[in-house]
């Protein structure tokens, strides 16, 4: 696969303490990446490109386009002057299945749905992840974000970027994407999982971000019945999880976090482990 | 208009210096909400259900539906079980025009575009924004973010929402806008501008949130020859605020800041303003 540089050197005139100084920061790529399906083109992302099997693996996934990684028979990456292509080849009665279904929805523009009819498809109903028996100590919490705060070397470098990763206790993680969409470097990390073969509801999912409904979505979707971010959560986001059986755990700095979901999974452990 | 929670208490358990309290936290709300031109869908975009009539206007304007506020002859919000129609009325030869542009386009679904192809289209050219002469000192630098922190109401209760203004050296800020996406305050902003009948070119945009192509594209489309943003921009953002003409500025933290182009617009003035 080829390689795409993921930051840049950005000349700047930088004023620090009352002084202006010319320099240069290092500042993430952003890139218009096309997830095409039997040569037809589903979406355009804006992205960063790296971890791209992973990412249309996860795309795919959160799509609903694939129920797992054997759905896709290859991928292929193509770099065109303004962008790039990621061309996702299926097995037969997958494309078949894509083939049907694109020929009933023709899209959101001039598609013909009135706007209730577009948000009852854009409010999609999220897999119910309740059965996993996954638990996690207070200190399992802290140790993720820990973990996860040391392992993005894109953030380290430009302090831009968002970051995704599956934590397993007594494991660790088993894998961190980062984007600098949020959204995007979830799909990576969703990729990742299924890509190793690897089932999604023995782990929680670790998000440098804010929690919006399609981050809830999307962890479901993968299986996870944990979902832990460093930010906030939205309302719709609780609400979704909570419906989803999933437990939503935010805010965590430090040593402190909040529950807002689903607290059971959850219990002090050997609280010495965290302090 | 209606007017739509944009907050929700959730109960949380909270974990804070070592001992668990219950409590709950203030959280945005965060809704599915469909545009509707001509009784067909556009998009649903998730949002903060507040300043939907400057979000109509906002988005028509950065989808390129409309050129100016004039060109639309109705907003109607249309509260649903799942979310929020917003149905904008066009006037005669612009919902003409959408409707040709509609039948030229399927959307991005199954639409038989090529990946490059969909790329060519995700890439619009952004308006030149360098023939407008303003111009700021670093302390209307200082002084836009620190107004603006101050003046975001929804952030204030919930830490948790980005804000985008539009300021006007010696005027301050003309408008303020928040969303739980930096996409849709924004637009919610550019709106709010071309609502009142002001024009983007003699103000800069300012931002809480970092800087993706998207907000340079919108805030060119807007007219605004300079972005200011907190946080950091992306490689791309810089190119092509580079290209537009647009002086970009950027991790305003305090008195300290850094400019990523044209900084001409950009002079000292009376440094003892800032200190």
């Amino acid at each position: 696969m080829v390689d795409f540089p993921t930051t840049a050197h950005a000349p700047e005139t930088t004023r620090r303490n009352g002084i202006m100084h010319s320099g240069s920061r290092i500042v993430p790529e952003e890139v218009p990446i096309a997830f095409s399906y039997g040569g037809s083109s589903h979406a355009v992302m804006m992205a960063t490109p790296a971890d791209l099997e992973d990412f249309a693996v996860g795309f795919s996934l959160s799509e609903g386009i694939i129920a797992e990684r054997a759905e896709i028979s290859g991928i292929e990456v193509v770099a065109g002057e303004q962008g790039i292509d990621v061309q996702v080849s299926l097995v037969d009665d997958v494309a078949d299945r894509l083939r049907a279904r694109r020929r009933s929805m023709a899209g959101p523009v001039g598609c013909g749905l009135c706007g209730i009819e577009s948000i009852e498809q854009a409010v999609r109903p999220v897999p119910d992840v309740s059965a996993s028996p996954l638990a996690l100590s207070h200190a399992d919490i802290v140790r993720a974000v820990s973990i996860l705060n040391e392992a993005q070397p894109l953030h380290r470098e430009t302090r831009a970027v968002h970051g995704a990763a599956f934590y397993r206790p007594g494991k660790g993680l088993l894998a961190v994407r980062e984007d600098v969409g949020r959204h995007n470097a979830l799909d990576k990390l969703c990729g990742a999982v299924i890509g190793c073969g690897e089932s999604g509801d023995d782990g929680a999912v670790v998000v440098t971000s804010r929690l919006s409904v399609e981050m809830v979505q999307k962890a479901a979707i993968l299986g996870s019945p944990v979902l832990i971010a460093i930010s906030a959560p939205t309302a719709l986001a609780i609400r979704t999880a909570d419906q989803a059986g999933m437990t939503l755990v935010a805010l965590v700095r430090g040593d402190d976090f909040e529950i807002f979901t689903h607290p059971h999974r959850i219990s002090p452990g050997n609280i010495a482990d965290v302090a």
